[in-house]
């Protein structure tokens, strides 16, 4: 974290220099990433900068640097399209790093998640340190759950050292998971079929004509 | 919907002749899109589909088609980008379109995501027939969530007719908002500094020494 931090700030400097620099993140940068702290930052040290867009947008003051944030595909959409479609439908995002986020805080979220029916998806689900808090989300999420839901999980997607699994929720304490692992918990109507998993996107099937939503 | 159901069974008709065949999808396939949908008419149609992946995994069947999702940069990861970085935390995206699911499980959502302090992605907030649910879903979430909580909303992400606009929670209900409309609700962390809205990535910092999670 403490290099993330020198990352960002000698960013900032060679930008305020008059150069133009790049932070590149894997993945997308707004998810789990850098350019949050790119933000904080720049508020820290009150640096002046405005959006490089062409929206119109209001300009506080004079801008000392342009600051633009360039989407990319997030891990969870990689991680996704690997196991099927788990993701058509309402789904949670958690980390189970507690390094910043105290623990209470995420348990309340993994109870909120699962008793809505949430898919959930779990980043950093086990470190070398930190090794219960995936089956404590695990016996949480079995209380709204069926065991056989679905769990689908992802390692390195899309690295030379990938691999994907499906298995059901009351084996998901066994699963061999790392930082790079991502794993999507599918909700109360998620399913296999042969080797992928599907969460389909509504309750009802309703198709009465032409519907459409404009 | 019918038509996308049209698209799919079609598509599934070109490649059971032999042929490649794409189904292009905007943004991700795999968030409330096409790939879901497709996975469901084939089991449906009990079509044997095999993932076209270089992982080794099980082949149930002698497989008839083979299946790739392709990820994408989803409109929620585009519309971030634009206003900053708000999604740097757990979050939870929720459709309010009650077209295939019941208000009153949408509601569960609201409030579960409010309640335990997710940053909340709302999909299709309003249509021309479907005007009520933003409103309800703001006053769910401002049971939890200071008034002056920051709303970030973005309109067609990076098309021509694209607008993003920050406001008070508060103000929500008064927003202009479509079904091509993400709506980005901070939690109890995020601002804005300048024209961006930022959450932080925890809730204390806490810099001893080279923090890493291996």
């Amino acid at each position: 974290m403490t290099k993330e931090i020198n990352r960002v700030e000698q960013a900032i400097d060679v930008a305020l220099s008059g150069r133009s620099c790049a932070i590149v993140s894997s993945g997308d940068p707004g998810i789990y990433a850098m350019a949050g702290l790119a933000f904080e930052i720049c508020k820290k040290k009150n640096i002046k900068i405005t959006p490089f867009s062409s929206c119109e947008r209001s300009v506080n003051e004079k801008s000392t640097i342009t600051v633009e944030v360039i989407p990319g595909i997030p891990a969870l959409c990689a991680g996704a399209s690997l196991l099927g479609a788990p993701l058509s439908h309402d789904f949670a995002a958690i980390s189970l790093s507690d390094l910043l986020t105290p623990w209470a805080v995420i348990e309340k979220r993994i109870e909120a998640a699962a008793s809505a029916d949430f898919i959930i998806v779990l980043y950093n689900p086990k470190s070398k340190k930190r090794t219960r808090q995936l089956e404590t989300a695990q016996k949480i999420i079995l209380k709204y759950r069926d065991k056989k839901t679905p769990a689908g999980i992802v390692v390195s997607a899309m690295r030379k050292d990938e691999m994907v699994t499906i298995i059901p929720l009351e084996d998901l304490h066994k699963a061999d998971v790392n930082m790079q692992t991502i794993i999507f918990i599918g909700n109360s109507t998620s399913f296999t079929y042969l080797d992928f998993m599907v969460t389909p996107r509504g309750y009802d099937r309703k198709y009465s004509g032409d519907i459409q939503e404009i």
